[in-house]
């Protein structure tokens, strides 16, 4: 295992009576609020009534930015950047999804930087500065609310970047589960499959003796919190326990903890982020579609028994198969559970995507020629898994 | 499952090449630092040594305190608390055990308190501000390095009371697991003993309607965490995976994670505590008698069930046992694993317990005539306790 350093200074605010707190913990950081929000399902479940209500009962000044794009786009981030500098504005309000969350801690730091954004996203000038940032989510899925990262889109270039920095940790997050009552079937399978995803980028898979054993038992109950109630919120969308343990389960799958003694390789968001920057479509959808066929690019001795253990621990089959067998049943259960049970279209022409900017984003889901991860991979088998994915 | 607040602030640094960042994280909190340990074992390891070069070759003026009891006592805390006003401390660098790291909050807050420490633990004067506090941790125990909790004792009143602020919080711990490889069988014992108790306290024995499936879960894992390496540790004392798992253990069992969801009842460390008040034993000693009896005393047919799936869960064993039988297995494999995995002594008679005192320890245990936890107990039910464990 790997010496790490780990903190999350993030205040979480869990449960169904908690959005009372939400304006005497903005209060102290300033009183000129930007509520940044999306598409306005945050209106049609009355959340935005109520937000606004609690902001305007402690006499709080609110600024809006609507319309964040599913995957936020950097010209987005400028706009809300520009509102930050001309309002004067003290905090940044995000209420919604991972999108919202992230596109809000880019324009934290961009408040602070005189130029675009990209120059941020791209590593071209630091991130010096950032507004302090609060979160009420709406779904169970990127964990933006509890950790100090977002991505960015450009549609220009093509390019979905991370902005990673200590500056953009949330304040305070308030998790209510209710808000996530009336998140889609298909919204709320393909924010599960990027919960398990993010266990899996923390090196879930990989060599035993590069993992702390506790925190690889402790992936394995988060795994399977997640493979339990995913189903259920399908089913029943109002399941208070199903969409509890769903949200929770998100926070923790990205927030550092799962991550210590390792180091994190996030192969799939790192090859799926190429997919959604040239065609758009649902990270977590896409990342149901590459990850399997991810595993079995990468199935040899080496790898089979990591596979195997996920077949036996998660979904509890026998035990005495090899390994090649198992980790082959692995790979059958999980395109089952996300196919089948989550109800996911299997292929990425499914989704419009076709074959055409293959070599291109195989080639930038690799800046320097190779991608880390369980087994390295380079452009031309990054290009073989997209081919196997279509 | 209850609504929550989580947050937890305290930075992390975990391995074996660490302390070099010691100094960098106290520089910006002043420049005087007052350093606090126990009974030396931190010179027979070299750690003492390391610690003050460290803090030297940055500039750091240091005073000490040292001699801090296992059972931390209140004028040990009035004694750091003058040096602190005389010696216009910045910092305080807690380096060892719970005890120590206890005293060291103890001390940070009365700092700013005109009078005797007691007047804050027994809760007459509140907690108004408090020295920034380091750790750097010697033994996987208590948690304290990662909470903002201590327990300290007046042997004048035979009172052992918990002093908890969120003011107190360590800044930075650094967790080094070849700290703890010279931590001796016994302290290894009692320290694993007082995880699984924090553990048990996160109320994983309570009704399951209770609580979130995804915190049980992992409950559970870092339960059988403990179960697996601290007979490892025992045996091989300088086993790194071993320590290193316990001691990341310890910081999870009572960092607020495992009690997300719940509310805490630390039952049997309640009644513990009055065991340590009265006759300066080991904590995790006193744990380790008295948990099992515990268990024994509240075994009916409503608690049955959780303690069975504790005991096929935990300890594998077969699931199709009835709720009853079950749960005597299980507290006869906990007893087996405390008393000869461990190699604990099973009778508090054994630590120089007698009876003399039990009528008055019990009252003590429950300041409002009830006792909290799985089943209520009344001060009659704790001295029955008392008696099956000595």
């Amino acid at each position: 295992m790997k010496d790490f350093v780990f903190q999350n200074t993030t205040k979480i605010y869990f449960g169904k009576n908690q959005l009372g707190h939400l304006g005497e913990e903005i209060k102290p950081y300033g009183s000129r609020i930007l509520l940044v929000y999306g598409g306005g399902s945050i209106k049609r479940i009355g959340l935005y009534e109520k937000v606004r209500n609690e902001l305007k009962s402690k006499g709080l000044t609110v600024f809006e930015l609507a319309g964040v794009e599913p995957n936020p786009r950097h010209t987005t981030v400028n706009k809300g950047a520009d509102i930050c500098k001309k309002e004067k504005i003290d905090v940044i309000l995000a209420v919604g999804g991972g999108s919202t969350i992230d596109c809000s801690k880019a324009i934290a730091a961009t408040r602070y930087y005189d130029g675009d954004c990209w120059d941020l996203v791209t590593g071209k000038a630091p991130v010096t500065q950032a507004l302090p940032l609060f979160t009420v989510l709406t779904i169970a899925a990127t964990g933006s609310e509890m950790d100090c990262g977002g991505v960015i889109s450009n549609v220009e270039t093509n390019e979905k970047l991370g902005l990673v920095d200590p500056l953009l940790q949330p304040k305070v997050s308030f998790l209510d589960p209710t808000n996530t009552f009336s998140v889609s079937a298909y919204q709320t399978a393909c924010g599960s499959v990027d919960i398990l995803s993010h266990i899996f980028d923390c090196f879930y898979f990989a060599d035993d003796e590069g993992k702390m054993d506790m925190i690889d038992r402790v992936m394995e109950e988060v795994i399977k919190t997640v493979v339990k109630y995913a189903p259920i919120a399908i089913k029943e969308p109002g399941n208070y326990e199903a969409r509890a343990n769903l949200m929770w389960a998100a926070s923790w799958a990205l927030n550092g903890f799962l991550g210590t003694g390792t180091v994190m390789a996030p192969t799939c968001h790192m090859i799926e982020h190429e997919v959604s920057a040239f065609y758009d479509i649902t990270h977590g959808h896409g990342l149901a579609i590459l990850t399997p066929h991810w595993m079995e690019y990468i199935l040899d001795e080496t790898t089979a028994p990591q596979f195997k253990k996920f077949d036996v621990n998660v979904f509890n089959v026998d035990a005495s198969l090899s390994d090649i067998e198992g980790a082959r049943e692995a790979i059958a259960r999980f395109k089952d559970f996300v196919f089948n049970t989550l109800g996911l279209k299997s292929r990425l022409s499914d989704l419009g995507v076709d074959d055409k900017n293959f070599a291109a984003m195989a080639n930038k889901a690799c800046p320097n020629g190779i991608l880390a991860g369980y087994k390295k991979l380079t452009p031309s088998d990054i290009e073989a898994i997209f081919k196997m994915s279509l």
